[in-house]
């Protein structure tokens, strides 16, 4: 295959934007396990979700047989505005590498929230919208699902609260105004504001706030508000089948172009964007149509599946959440300051765990440094500025790729390049300054966490 | 027609990337006058360009009468990359303001420089590089030209300095990073690097900066570096010929959908994206093939078109440069600090003030909190952040569409939407804030640069 035997860029149709969203647990033998009610450390029903979670989306979140699940036609309307989304052969950065390996990347980056989060945002907020609700609130890290939910609400005329991770607020200013622009508040987390933000403020002086802490005061916040609910942007089923349309638009454009992947790379917060760019082909693989190799690509700064215990924990430090059985460092874990993008969460979605559990896919866990190393090569050849996030999958790929380079294989490699790092600069001008570090946790570190994780099964 | 009879985003596919581009100045009787010596005031010659601009560029320049000029394989290659831009039916916006209007934009916005600047700075590097050339040197002002010259020069590895408009420069620290990203250096303009930039300090120390200024700067700099050029972002004609892969594309999505446009707007700082985007619709137009109404859009704060003069002035502040015949405020006009975004240059391209002066087209000038106020309108419905250069357009274009509410007319408008506004987060704050502010400029004010027009004719 020659480097322009395929277009450079496959866009698909506005009719190839999928109908339905693709339900992985559908094909699953061994299902994610449910969510549990702390207290009775039973799984919760759909009546003890609903002061949480919308109706619509708790049925979603339930739902383990469905295969596929009708987007409905305000959301479709809606992707029409930035999707399909295209797939790109990476053929410069290929040229650079000199490897025989054909690169792919889905790019989810097209869109003013800048990355793949868009896709379960606008649904959240439908549903929300639907159910007659005056609001949401939620948490945000990087800042790119806050942005995404903002942007969401207000083409849904929804109100916004957003929960900020304390050290992406101070460095990522732009981003809160760009939440602004878009008619949301922002609160740097842990905050004043909330029982438990005042708590983890007192425990905790110094802290630059986590993930799991600011799901705790938007929780807080939605279940003592009239007429709000909280959302999520990862972790959930919900937003795993949210973010399926990035894997069946994937699928569509290697059918149309005859591409069949032979290693599926993503990066992994909580695993929206891996779980949903996967999705349609691990459903192939579970049904033993086809064979893929998946790796999930994760911070060595914060390495769940790579390190992680796979146990039921809490999703947030302020245990007002339900449990997960998932691959966790424990709901205390906080990340280094130095951890410069986000998939800082301490958990990982409990659909790629059970996955991860069975074998199905790999996980690898990358330094920091090397992944701006790659994310500024990739940057310079093929034109797009990634998020330090999607640079992580970017890593493998090369990785892999000069692999082939050794090898000869011709293997295809397909990677989720979720989003842009315009906001990201602070970052970036480290990584120019050659002042970045990197860090990765000891044993020691990481049992402190685990020392968290309460001892409960189903 | 209704909602969505077209497509909400029409794509074009990657063979209707146009292979050439248009030369709208053979289809004009009269041509923009030509550039000229400072000392002879005669017509600038080939070899008189040819240590400040690459000699493909200045053919570029010279050539009034061949329609189509080809675009270069490796041209057309990056191209790809991320064209063809969508044309977008702004269905929403239309909604929201309840007009009979159709209104459309061409977006620019999607590459990693945030603008339609990459058009033509991949050209410029291109021929930079065939040439030979070890680098560039070039002014920017808001920091898309920066961007989008740093991104050419670092796909085709030749080095590139960068001149930022001071005020700028201190405003996006964040664009200076992603220009450094792509390998570039930066310096605020004025420095103390140039024989010109310290005069220029020294005569107004509190200045913050013009890209007059920093042109002179950069040419000082190109002028006397071994194996450099200098390259220019917008005004010339090269740079409008490049541009004009915007009308095209534009042009055949209208072809294939059946769209005729009424009125066509853009913004206008030194006519880059307006020039390319209007045309092979002019060309139709100079040529009785058609009928359109072009609008420029500029600040009020920088009003070159509705209060300049049309005249030979200088293209800089440190008269370094050709002369050009164009509407113009002084060479030493600099607009207000208080001004957000770009297209603060005092002059204008020759071949739209030409085409302005015979009458071919209109020119408004909006302040810039009513600018703002379109922007986030937009922004809210139509899901994308633009640009404040950008959001000059859509303020006529909301102008223009209520216009139609109250006559009951059916108008097709289409607009440049020439960038994304990520890196302008300091204006929307303070548009958020409400603590932005207008400004326009005096009589007595404008008079001040009015008198450093030199007394030239040819």
């Amino acid at each position: 295959m020659s480097k322009f035997d395929v277009p450079y860029k496959i866009y698909l149709d506005e009719k190839d934007i999928p109908s339905s969203w693709y339900n992985v647990r559908a094909d699953m033998k061994n299902k994610p396990a449910p969510l549990i009610h702390p207290a009775t450390l039973k799984p919760l029903s759909f009546e003890e979700m609903r002061p949480i979670f919308c109706d619509e989306l708790i049925r979603q979140e339930l739902d383990d047989t469905t295969p596929y699940i009708r987007i409905p036609n305000e959301i479709q309307n809606f992707y029409k505005m930035y999707r399909p989304s295209p797939l790109v052969h990476a053929v410069y950065l290929e040229e650079l590498l000199g490897t025989p390996a054909h690169i792919f990347y889905k790019f989810e980056g097209n869109n003013t929230s800048g990355s793949h989060k868009l896709n379960s945002a606008i649904a959240q907020a439908y549903y929300a919208k639907k159910q007659g609700l005056k609001g949401v609130t939620t948490e945000t890290g990087a800042g790119q699902w806050g942005t995404a939910l903002a942007m969401a609400c207000s083409f849904f005329q929804l109100e916004c609260k957003v929960y900020m991770v304390k050290v992406s607020y101070e460095q990522k200013p732009f981003r809160r105004e760009v939440m602004r622009t878009y008619g949301a508040s922002v609160t740097p987390s842990p905050s004043m504001d909330t029982k438990i933000g005042r708590k983890i403020n007192a425990d905790h002086p110094n802290t630059t706030g986590s993930l799991g802490c600011a799901i705790s005061e938007a929780v807080e916040v939605a279940t003592s508000t009239d007429g709000y609910r909280y959302v999520l942007g990862s972790v959930l089923n919900q937003v795993l089948l949210h973010q399926s349309v990035i894997g069946l638009e994937t699928k569509a454009a290697c059918e149309k172009y005859g591409i069949k992947p032979d290693i599926i790379i993503g990066c992994a917060g909580g695993g929206s964007n891996l779980g949903g760019l996967i999705s349609p082909f691990m459903g192939e693989k579970l049904r033993g149509e086809a064979d893929y190799q998946f790796i999930a690509v994760e911070p060595a700064s914060c390495p769940s599946f790579t390190r992680g215990k796979f146990a039921y924990d809490f999703c947030d430090t302020g245990k007002v959440c339900p449990m997960a059985k998932m691959y966790t460092l424990g709901h205390d874990f906080i990340p280094s300051a130095n951890h410069a993008g986000g998939l800082r969460y301490h958990g990982m979605s409990s659909i790629l765990s059970q996955l991860y559990h069975d074998g199905m896919m790999e996980a690898r866990a990358v330094e920091q440094t090397s992944v701006f190393e790659a994310a500024e090569m990739f940057a310079r050849v093929e034109g797009i500025l990634p998020a330090p996030e999607s640079s992580h999958a970017i890593r493998v790929a090369i990785d892999e790729a000069l692999k082939c380079k050794e090898t000869g294989e011709e293997k295809t490699i397909i990677m989720g390049l979720t989003g842009t790092g315009y906001f990201d600069m602070t970052a970036y001008e480290k990584y120019n300054d050659g002042t970045m570090t990197d860090y990765i946790p000891t044993d020691e570190d990481l049992a402190k966490g685990f020392a968290t994780i309460p001892n409960v099964s189903l």
